[in-house]
């Protein structure tokens, strides 16, 4: 619950009027009087005013001089909507342990843990504070998390890497006996597998967020604030810098190194121990290059 | 167990002679007299009649004028083959809620509902008669299941979306509050995962299949009918038209279109907002393009 | 624990001198006295022995031609360390069946099985000796193990495979009633899928290692010492032949057959039907092509 003047402050900006209680964010269908409510242009906002909402984070300028006593102003109204919630309405986590938990000797859940129906916790693994772990969830020994990490239904920490050595008569497994180390405020989607280090240390940095269905080798280093979306696989000891976004499906090969901020669009692939560069530079394609180059040649490609 | 006379006329055939009973469908090698095996073309067929199958589902036309005893002819003998499989000899499901399943408060389960080990169901979960839920699988509160559908082992369903808003110091999570609602007779691979809406609904429509380790985002509204083969990825707000077929591997930006009846070749890729259409018209590639330009464009890049 | 003049026996070298016990395997940073690590290179090599490590698996060849008491010489440091970890430091398995985990009336342990917590396997499962099942794995009825096979948290093996036949009102499923067979030594990574086969029998060679979130479909014969890298995706009745390597998120078609030795790099795809041969050629693209083909098309395409 919170007061329109009080969403208002945290957005710091100036209430028209209407004061009013707020209970819950909501899309624009179905929003009521009790409902806050965001709208990116001014198309979606004269919906918004259709519409029931007691609130709207709306964009600043046109759509009529005259202030509405409904709305509040703001530059990313998406992004302020995304604030309210945060601070007034999410209620995941302080489900506490759930009873067909298993939790391994010795491991340590911080404070306000909520873990999941059936999620297995290894010996030793340690949790920070206020962690979100979903059902079938599996965290492996030799695995640490900083605070606030969401695990969904699923998702596998701490497995064992893809390393073996050609004998004679066939493959043997090189040791897999390193530690995962993930930390504060990182998100993982459902049934994503992150191995632990063959010897050394798999890292994934503060703020990060992966989506479902990713695979993170043994080994890699993961910088913070980087965005990797779904499917996306990474061969052992890859880099990823800060800020890097990850479109869906890339796949990285080993030893590949992304450099800071880069964006690479979904599907694209780079080589084994390539590295590619360039603070908000977009690549794509298979290998990887900067889009521009990729659309020309996909031009001739096409068009003889 | 079915009589020969009873599968003809499920099949709406003559039997050309031989009551027999069938206890079961088989492939050709192993098949005995109490198996209905099926043959799509003459070289099957002789295969089929050389074992000793006791009925076998054969094509139209040739091989011999004179009609056989053990085969019935039907213009399609694979389909026959699922329709005897269905009437007569499937027997997945029905063994009830086990054990070690987890159900929440006020989920509601219709009759005849399997339920595997360890399965979770969330809060306020809602199956309509007659699914089968595999083991480890994962439906988070919010979504509702149709009747008889099926969801092999460690699916999840109704995860939060891969949903963030960029800050000054981060990425903060976008609401992830909405519901997941699958229609009748969907199929649901092993560990796929379907995420919820974020302020709204994703859908999955009445009949749809959807193979192994597929990627559903929030808020895709997936069509009747559609075939979604494994590694499929869709991101955020989809649009799939009844009668789709994806090939495996396939990926689908954000907000994109396919049109009814598209069929989109395996690896294939679709960009953020593009749309797609023609009933029954194949692509492929990425960008997708129609097959016979792509197949034009890849021979020119090939040849010189 | 074992003695530096063992490990020199099991590699088939002699000792320089500097008889002492080992405790472990290490990666060079952080080894003490007690730790066996290995050197590949000169470079390597010399860090090394700037570190306190009690005993070095080094190449053969320069670096100064006096014999260092620390350094065993050997033709591939990488396998002779694997070698000495399989040999006296691998401490998987051996732990039992998990208090949690559901086994089905008939299934059969062989000795010195280790199955994690909460999975779950079906009535009638085979395994062989030493077999280390993670948690949460599903392994269904249908499915034999040979010995010392190990499957890592969340993989699903003997799922229905995605068989449709198109009827005038929808899809009404093909038979999927065949078994899964996986020979020794056979490694599985997490949330990998393996369906059964429909009629017939899906096959894993002894010796095959596949990574995390691989999906392989029903009626799949795969050879021994395969090696298939993460978010591979091969569709029914493939054929894998001896020695084959796939790279991350190669996709295959129905029916293709990759010949014996093949290695097919990641992202790569085969067509439904196809087939590609070459003992130790290297292919590359979708359609996959002779590396060097494929790089010869790529640099036309972008060059113009």
């Amino acid at each position: 619950m919170a007061m329109a003047s009080e969403i208002a402050a945290l957005l710091g900006v100036e209430v028209a009027a209407g004061e009013r209680e707020i209970s819950r964010v909501s899309g624009i269908p179905g929003a009521g009087p009790e409902a806050v409510v965001f709208a990116m242009d001014d198309s979606a906002l004269k919906e918004a005013l259709a519409s029931r909402a007691g609130l709207i984070l709306g964009p600043l300028g046109p759509l009529g001089a005259a202030a509405h006593e409904r709305v509040l102003r703001v530059k990313n109204p998406r992004l302020a909507f995304a604030q309210v919630y945060a601070r007034w309405f999410d209620e995941r986590g302080g489900r506490g342990v759930h009873a067909t938990a298993t939790i391994g000797t010795g491991a340590v859940l911080g404070d306000g843990c909520e873990v999941g129906a059936g999620a297995v916790l290894g010996d030793g693994v340690v949790l920070g504070a206020e962690c979100i772990i979903g059902p079938h969830v599996t965290i492996l020994s030799g695995t640490t998390l900083g605070d606030r990490v969401k695990v969904q239904a699923g998702a596998v920490l701490g497995s064992d890497g893809f390393g073996y050595a050609r004998a004679a008569d066939g493959y043997i497994g090189f040791p897999q006996i390193g530690t995962l180390w993930i930390g504060d405020d990182v998100e993982i989607g459902a049934n994503t597998t992150i191995d632990r280090g063959a010897l050394g240390e798999t890292r994934i940095g503060r703020g990060t967020k992966i989506d479902n269905l990713c695979h993170i080798a043994h080994n890699c280093v993961i910088g913070e604030d980087v965005m990797i979306a779904a499917q996306v696989g990474m061969a052992g000891s890859c880099t990823i810098e800060d800020g890097v976004m990850l479109g869906g499906q890339v796949g990285l090969g080993e030893r590949v190194t992304i450099g800071k901020g880069v964006v690479l669009g979904g599907q694209g692939g780079v080589l084994p121990g390539k590295r590619i560069d360039g603070d908000g530079v977009v690549y794509w394609g298979t290998p990887a290059q900067p889009v521009r180059e990729y659309l020309r040649g996909l031009a001739r490609m096409r068009r003889g």
